[in-house]
């Protein structure tokens, strides 16, 4: 699956024909990650449908694309000032600070470009395209992930309480991770959504509270980023309100959570529950 | 018609619940700009089907969106370090730059946003408003506006040829005004839309050729930004390439143009005539 969204990627990128703009693309979309975002679109239409369609793997990489973006605005200087992202580095460190703002810039308008295409395009008219669209627009927007990015960066050397923090992700990754399940569903015909957003939502968490455990028990090689950065930032993370042990055992807890999510849902999730458990034990 | 533009504005950037991003994006959007590109939507949609209905003036509104998130973007230190916008300081300066970064991302997401919900909630499916969205997303996106902010930071300290700055402009101010009058027409009937896409290219060029003339020959006071900032930051323009004299009467030349085109447009254009008239003898 990884290699069809990686080929699909390449393919969707290759059509931005301003050389630098496009390396800068390919470079903030393509690095090392875990195309987890799309893995999860898939995995859930195919749940849904027995499978997935070139329509289908073209919203998959939106998804990514938008990730991407996101990545490569976070990690300016004004933003949180990173110099590593999955092992290599950041893109403003990598090309400059203009090309960074503008590839993130063109890698959300040509994710939203290609979904209006899916769109304007299907032989047939296609309500669920649009729908699909909207899903993941709304999680990507003013009230999902950016809402997320301004609450985090304003949370920045307070102490804040756990209610909040979870607020925080819930829009900084939950947004997206859930966004992904239920266009996923919404594609995959219709059925399930809401069930697979609550899923999604959960498993976000999930992510974020393994994130913050990482950050404090992995080194630099590993994680293809410098650990300690959110310390760093002096930001609020799960270990740091609630100490390593009692965050270890809020994963547990969440992650059984999170697989009992899975197996409520009446569909054949099983590529979407291997997925799942992959992420769910991920060390990087 | 900018009443009810700034009307509808408001009301889509008060659906964004976070204080601060709304206060920024509100800031960005609704300054005393011209609204030029959300009515020539609005006026090319009109010229076809004698009005335009709530769908119409909220794709007009995300067009203007469009634009000013471009702005807020392109006057980022990082890019053309402009103080001064619409006789007000520019975004990172009245707030910070991590506030101007996410309220531009939120301003082009937002915009989307409201162009998916339209396609979605249609009562009757809407092929032509996926079209519309289409025409839209491609002018902002990774080879139409963002492109000629690409090509236009490249530039500054060389000495261009008269064909390179045209290619420029025609992606960074030419795409989005061919998108405004292409979309609204496809929006109201889905005719002349090429004749309108042209028009829309002849109208961008002829506009930052004025724009370039008044760098040069106006106040900061008149022009509510900063004079002269094209030679401060070393790009070339119509006025440093051809002269000023030149540059004048390549403006008149093309204002001909441009009103030959509308003129050549068999529909009804008596708003549309109007509003080119007032952008082509502009004084700011």
């Amino acid at each position: 699956m990884i290699k069809q969204i990686d080929a699909c990627l390449e393919r969707l990128i290759a059509t931005c024909e301003e050389p630098s703009l496009r390396d800068a693309m390919h470079y903030a979309a393509l690095g090392a990650g875990k195309r987890i975002r799309p893995r999860l679109f898939l995995a859930a239409c195919e749940a849904m449908c027995g499978g997935y369609d070139e329509a289908a793997l073209q919203f998959a990489c939106c998804l990514e694309m938008i990730h991407a973006y996101s990545l490569v605005h976070d990690d300016l200087p004004a933003m949180d000032n990173d110099d590593l992202r999955r092992g290599r580095p950041t893109v403003h460190k990598q090309f400059d600070e203009a090309t960074a703002i503008l590839a993130g810039d063109a890698l959300l308008s040509h994710a939203f470009e290609i979904m209006a295409r899916v769109c304007a395009c299907a032989e047939s008219v296609q309500q669920d395209y649009a729908q699909t669209m909207l899903i993941i627009a709304r999680a990507a927007g003013a009230n999902g992930m950016i809402a997320g990015q301004v609450r985090d960066l304003a949370s920045e050397g307070k102490q804040l309480d756990m209610d909040t923090l979870e607020q925080i992700h819930r829009r900084k990754t939950g947004a997206l991770f859930a966004a992904a399940l239920e266009a996923g569903a919404t594609l995959g015909g219709n059925t399930h959504t809401q069930e697979m957003r609550k899923l999604g939502y959960t498993l976000g968490l999930a992510f974020q509270i393994r994130d913050d455990i990482l950050d404090v028990t992995s080194t630099a090689e590993a994680l293809g980023k410098n650990p300690g950065s959110d310390i760093n930032n002096q930001k609020s993370t799960y270990v740091s309100l609630a100490g390593l042990e009692t965050a270890q055992e809020m994963y547990k807890n969440i992650s059984a959570d999170v697989l009992a999510l899975v197996d409520s849902i009446p569909a054949k999730t099983l590529t979407l529950r291997d997925l799942i458990t992959q992420v769910l034990t991920r060390d990087k």
